[in-house]
């Protein structure tokens, strides 16, 4: 089974051995998302810009927010798994159209920006 | 490979052919994920709760939900990948450790609150 | 002066104080929001969405979703200062604006979606 | 009355007049102010950290931004009003309480970090 998927399985497993699914309503998995980009906001928010990666390249750092990403991780695979969707399959399928979206010549360089 | 490293290969020769790398600062790639996360509420928000799965369920809601977790996906496979964080080993040993914090019988049925 | 521009007044001394102008630059200030509406929602994420209002209507519980409403009030005020937007009239501004766009007539009680 | 309760007035009153009110439950209006956080992070993310300052200073720029931050507010505001809380005293409550947690001869150019 495809990594994305086995975590999702495992989340699923592990949310049905504490009876916590009734607790994931999609929105209230959306403020647990929230919840958790905060916590790792919070952790760069003072870093200056051009410091962050060599701030959190030491290992203790490195772990630290390896953690807050994985928490991040954990809930949107557990939100697209109660929505019925494939991740993995969505995430591929986006960077496909994306591909012809932007295409390499026409942007280099260039930070697509919102209207 | 397994598939999230394989997710962040693609989304890093994506960046690479734009000449996009310059822009993938951490503190930046937060912002767009912060963005991302923002459409993804946008889209659930006024929908009454026990109503979401429901609501998305049909094909072509389920599609336009899809890409917006899988938008989610993108930018934090590349914020990891950039702060050199394994995201699918970082998931994996942060559910290793919910398991052992919470013991399934101490906490079933209840959720977890913060303080 | 208006409520709004002493709150950004007492902010920015509170600030000069400290010498921490030199961490306000906007983008950190987006993740210093980005922070407190995290602890924001991780407050309400787990209560069923029709019992929220009542929970949080014991003077504790008020007062504690008061303080993280407050943290992002003090850092949206921080961040319009230092982007030199005067926050209380880009309200109304706002406001009127959105009078025009929904006509009441046009719009009742159906919830505005997003494409 | 004071502006941000003048605010919260005007945003009941532009509610009720569309029947809105029923959209309105505590967890919708965050999932709405972190769609209102989302687009204000989108305006930004691309710009470089020490630039963002002047490239919104420019009046359209400026007002661009300024709306965004308007629609932050007033979720902001009308989240606090259904929740009963007085937005204004809770901000001024919370600022008057970083004074004592953060003496400026103690924090004097240091920034605050979580844990």
């Amino acid at each position: 089974m495809a990594e994305i998927a086995e975590l999702a399985a495992a989340v699923r497993e592990f949310s049905r051995e504490r009876d916590w699914e009734q607790f994931h309503d999609p929105k209230s998995l959306v403020l647990a998302l929230v919840g958790e980009v905060g916590e790792l906001a919070e952790l760069l928010q003072w870093v200056p810009a051009d410091e962050v990666v060599e701030r959190f390249a030491a290992p203790d750092r490195r772990a630290r927010v390896g953690e807050e990403l994985a928490d991040v991780l954990v809930y949107l695979v557990c939100l697209s798994d109660v929505l019925g969707v494939d991740l993995g399959a969505a995430a591929r399928a986006k960077l496909a159209s994306s591909h012809a979206r932007f295409p390499a010549d026409d942007v280099r360089g260039v930070a697509p920006h919102k209207p």
